[in-house]
């Protein structure tokens, strides 16, 4: 079932003075609401920073009746899609202004209207760009002494999502993870008992959830069967032996099964707010 | 220069039914652009799913006279706070209703009205997942199979950001992307040259600019002085020779310089378009 089919078809402009990507990601989330919708075409269109670049993307935007989407800081070219917009009957959604509007008034300030802002390389972004370094380089428990560094530790067996978290974490909290396989046959590093305990937060999941997602992984993989990885004893084993560390080291655990990243990682941050 | 001196104290309440991490990007764009304002409160309300959970944070937005700021998907819980805020005048943005306003209207599509639809956890979320712990693993030239297995290769000596730009495109482009640094003493893997030009993408910028970048290496690791890392020299002769492996595998250049990874990512996809 088809847009096209359902009714009338839709494309997509946004543009944006920067590259683009909060748009995307607002965008994204009103889409997601329509998953049988068909989108004809979604055209980004970056670095639009005056109107001889503006307004040619308007007048295709009409042609294609394309709903318009905007994120620009500057007044005139936000006048303009204003303008234009209006005066042709095009879509046209704003994902900038309104708050820009509500603050400015409230605080009596100026905005900068400087394109790319949020972007700035500033302290906020290497900040930003060594935490994701940081947890590249000490995944999966690879230097030991990662442990000592980090400002989160994450313990877990395998298939817990240790790796995606702790990407996710650096780059969205600038916090610096690195992350612990959990194997029953592994003696644990003697660096994970001197982190102190508000630094490590365990990993968790029913036995069935960890089994479904390594039987996915095994096929993914091309393994042979009949390994341990996806055996439901096997499973059950590690994740008693993953709860008696996390018992031990008397951390907070999370669960993870049928959450997303986005998802698992608010339950984190509830946790870290905890000890702050 | 804070608000509280120039104008009346700000606090923001973020409300959405799920994670809230859309309404932040878009809440930092605008945020971005008063770079003087001090935020005395962003309080970030997560799955906030039925009235009993509303209310009360409505209520204290109230007290704070808090900007809201929503992206919630039921069309109760929206007319709530559209009436509360109109009641009280308390300014409010609501960031996903606009759009799901025209798309309804032009498709005659029903929205699904499923909260965090963003986050399902479908292929395309697996295919990200899978993408990052790519990215992860063959960092750094870490294991040459990786090439080959690799929607893109990124190449380029020490600070041009491989790293974070792998993460990145993995993250929101669901690229499997490895990467390997030059270095002229080490010869390049053979399997490199196996890699389809079209998936090979090379790194660049001013010798001076990757030497201010290695100086702030040294000092946050604290390295010693006199390393050849830093040394202007040794990074022309780095750079001429990235250059010519560059040519001689017949590859685009990307120029790094000055930009964040969100700016060099819109360059990079804009090559990865042309092959398309």
């Amino acid at each position: 079932m088809k847009a096209s089919q359902e009714g009338s078809p839709l494309a997509i402009f946004m543009i944006s003075d920067s590259v683009g990507a909060t748009a995307q990601k607002v965008t994204q989330a009103g889409l997601a609401q329509y998953p049988q919708l068909a989108i004809d075409e979604i055209r980004r269109f970056p670095f639009v920073r005056d109107s001889q670049t503006l307004i040619p993307i308007l007048e295709d935007a009409l042609k294609e009746q394309a709903i318009v989407i905007t994120t620009l800081v500057s007044d005139q070219l936000n006048q303009m899609v204003e303008e234009f917009c209006t005066l042709h009957g095009l879509d046209h959604v704003d994902y900038i202004s309104p708050l820009m509007r509500i603050i400015s008034r409230r605080t009596q300030l100026k905005p900068t209207r400087q394109s790319g802002s949020i972007h700035a390389m500033n302290k906020n972004y290497f900040d930003r760009v060594d935490a994701i370094e940081f947890a590249v380089k000490f995944d999966d428990g690879r230097s030991p002494r990662g442990f000592l560094e980090s400002d989160l530790v994450l313990l877990g067996v395998s298939r817990t999502s240790k790796t995606p978290l702790s990407i996710y974490l650096a780059n969205n909290n600038s916090l610096k993870v690195s992350n612990l396989p959990l194997v029953p046959e592994i003696t644990l590093p003697k660096e994970i008992f001197q982190v102190p305990k508000e630094k490590l937060i365990g990993l968790i999941a029913s036995p069935r959830y960890i089994m479904r997602i390594r039987q996915e992984r095994v096929k993914v993989l091309g393994l042979g069967q009949g390994s341990a990885y996806d055996d439901l004893s096997r499973i059950k084993s590690e994740l008693l032996y993953a709860q008696k560390i996390y018992d031990q080291l008397g951390i907070p655990v999370v669960n993870i099964e049928n959450k997303s990243i986005e998802e698992t990682v608010v339950h984190i941050e509830a946790i870290l707010n905890q000890y702050q």
